[in-house]
């Protein structure tokens, strides 16, 4: 008897990761351990074309008073900026977390290539959990998408930055 | 026979717009016009506390190099800086244009109290056209909404500059 088993990440048919994507992504990682040590959710996320570096980010909402401060609105805006040109079209970006509404329209407007994220956001995510932003035909661009990549790592960041508030505030209210 | 009317704008339970509303959005399409006479699409914004102002933006997406450069998140982060809070839980911003995702996804990300916006927008609006972003309750934050305030100024402003486009690009095409 003959299976059909359904399309997963290894479906030849869909976007993969390559190894640049698993690099970028740890470069990434690495990033969010920045915002973690200002106190920030880590998040982190780099625009690259082929295995170059065009600009990084990691999340600075608290640092910079600036609710825009996501770790893609930054590396989106340095990219811009270095490149000349608002269109990032051959650019790649990683993020360890999945864009919210805000960083999935910004990928939109900037045309990006390719969007490479790492754990999903229940809470909202707008790429896949709530909305496919990235992937609306009524929108002017449609961004190829590749999730999941180091999922388990950049997932185990938040969670653990997390735990470490919670226990933080049990502290402070015993004392 | 009682006949039922449906809810319209000036039904007495949904948000309206106060005179300040249409102060500010008179305000937002003269920084409209600042962005046209820079020939950047006109959509002008302004953040406002009772009849305070607290920032200003208009489009400047190719003037900067910078596809986040919308005038929205423009004058959210200038109010963030201004106020130095992330949250601008008790302010108003009035926008020419219905918001796109980016921008509705930063005014629920500010943690916007109020949106009054002029023209809705059949592409990209996020607030009532395309989605609800700004009042959806899976999100963390609801911002109150009042749409069409000075629509047709709004979308005049809209559609001439891209009629003067149109009839700049057939001049081109004719030399």
């Amino acid at each position: 008897m003959r299976v059909l088993t359904p399309a997963t990440s290894s479906d030849a048919r869909s976007p993969r990761a390559g190894d640049i994507d698993h690099q970028m992504m740890q470069h990434a990682i690495m990033l969010a351990h920045q915002a973690a040590e200002r106190d920030e959710v880590p998040v982190g996320a780099v625009v690259y074309r082929g295995d170059q570096i065009i600009s990084e980010g990691f999340n600075l909402r608290e640092c910079d008073s600036d609710p825009t401060a996501h770790a893609e609105v930054i590396a989106v805006r340095a990219a811009a900026k270095r490149l000349g040109e608002w269109r990032l079209t051959d650019c790649t970006l990683a993020v360890t977390l999945e864009p919210c509404p805000m960083c999935a329209g910004a990928l939109v407007n900037a045309r990006l290539g390719r969007l490479v994220y790492g754990a999903s956001d229940p809470k909202a995510g707008a790429v896949r959990t709530l909305y496919t932003l990235c992937n609306d035909s009524r929108l002017n661009h449609s961004v190829e998408v590749v999730g999941g990549v180091c999922a388990y790592e950049c997932g185990r960041l938040l969670k653990d930055f997390f735990k470490q508030k919670r226990a933080q505030r049990q502290a402070a209210r015993r004392k």
